[in-house]
């Protein structure tokens, strides 16, 4: 599935290869599986499909468990291995990493609540199907690109991705200013509108999570700790020669 | 400040007593520091206290600088130290703590915005204002509780702190469904409605922060991981003997 090796080389020492490349590629596997779940739950809630965000409902515990085991694997290594140097930053980044893929889990699910909750009404909201669309494609790609800047160890490649969560956060204000105009037309649309405002939302943290991911990535590949940081100062860590 | 000398002997062996200590006493200075900011920020958004509001919003980053330093103290100690056993299990438990009162200074910031903007319109709702001061002292305590549970490595206390968390959710629930009432009744209450949702929103989030922090403090005194359990097993390991 990783197709990184040379890459991970230069990061990882010989000594624990194996076995940390195994986390990384279970990392990756939950990664993949979260941001399916996003795809579907945004699905399901643009077509107003109920067994599909059933599914999406019933497969959180499967997001749920890798994230144990991972975790799991992790104090194992630090217990029996005692990593030090990028080793060490690689165990650390991943336990923190699989945070976020656990709560981007979490808001699929959320979505995938809203989407059954939006089908128990018999008639739908059609207009804002567009902007859904739209920042749904914004954020299953930014997913795609995190998950692939970590795959790689990809510094540059990860800070873009962290970029991306911009226009997530542009898309979010759009549609949370049109919703408040939607409910303020007609006040019969005020609880699917406000269905619809906490998907935004799902969707908007969903970037934020990935965001974190990204970061963690740099920290992997640089050792440098890049949380609450300004992006000029993200992006000068990302590029650096090491 | 830390009154737990002879608890956390029995979990915490002698060899980096002190220094696991000191991170043990910045993390509930971190702790501390989260639920004051909480605590202005309620009062700041019941209040419509601007300053109040500003200095809550200035605030977070100290909160933010806390959670890199004790980061990277703890990354320290495991490269240095590589600490085994119940070490390593505080080790762990703080970075994964950490993260949790970084968010709950984020909600507090969220809510002092939310008072902010509310600041700017004239008028003001009042009626909302004694289920918020309700929430909140709920919210404000749980924290409480939580962080003498951790102060002293009580996994029963913790175990009870994190059972508060089911009222701050019937506390959200019920406002939730009084603004959806409010926003029908007088459309002109929306924009002002929603952001009262958001302030609810944050203080549920800041109940399932708290919860984490208990479940981390469990798994530290019993060395047991107990997320994604019901409540009856959170119970039988918080109250078994080690």
């Amino acid at each position: 599935m990783v197709g990184n090796k040379q890459l991970i080389a230069g990061h990882i020492s010989q000594r624990y290869d194996a076995e940390l490349k195994g986390i990384i590629e279970q990392v990756l596997r939950m990664g993949y599986l979260a941001s399916a779940q996003v795809e579907k739950a945004l699905q399901a809630f643009i077509q107003v499909d109920i067994d599909l965000a059933q599914q999406v409902i019933a497969e959180d515990q499967a997001i749920n468990r890798m994230e144990l085991q991972i975790d799991e694997q992790c104090i194992e290594i630090l217990a029996r291995r005692q990593p030090a140097a990028s080793d060490l930053r690689a165990v650390v980044a991943v336990m923190k990493a699989i945070k976020d893929l656990e709560r981007i889990g979490d808001q699929a699910k959320r979505i995938a609540r809203a989407a059954m909750k939006l089908a128990e009404n018999e008639t739908r909201l059609t207009i804002h199907h567009n902007e859904f669309e739209l920042i749904g494609q914004h954020v299953v790609t930014m997913l795609q690109h995190t998950l692939s800047a970590f795959q790689e160890l990809d510094a540059e490649k990860a800070y873009g991705a962290a970029l991306e969560d911009k226009a997530i956060d542009q898309d979010y204000e759009a549609i949370l200013r049109q919703n408040m105009t939607y409910m303020m037309e007609d006040p019969r649309n005020i609880s699917r509108v406000v269905e619809m405002t906490w998907v935004a939302r799902a969707i908007e943290r969903i970037g934020d999570h990935a965001r974190n991911v990204c970061e963690y990535t740099i920290y992997l590949v640089k050792g440098r700790d890049v949380r609450h940081q300004a992006d000029d100062q993200l992006e000068a860590i990302a590029k650096s020669p090491r």
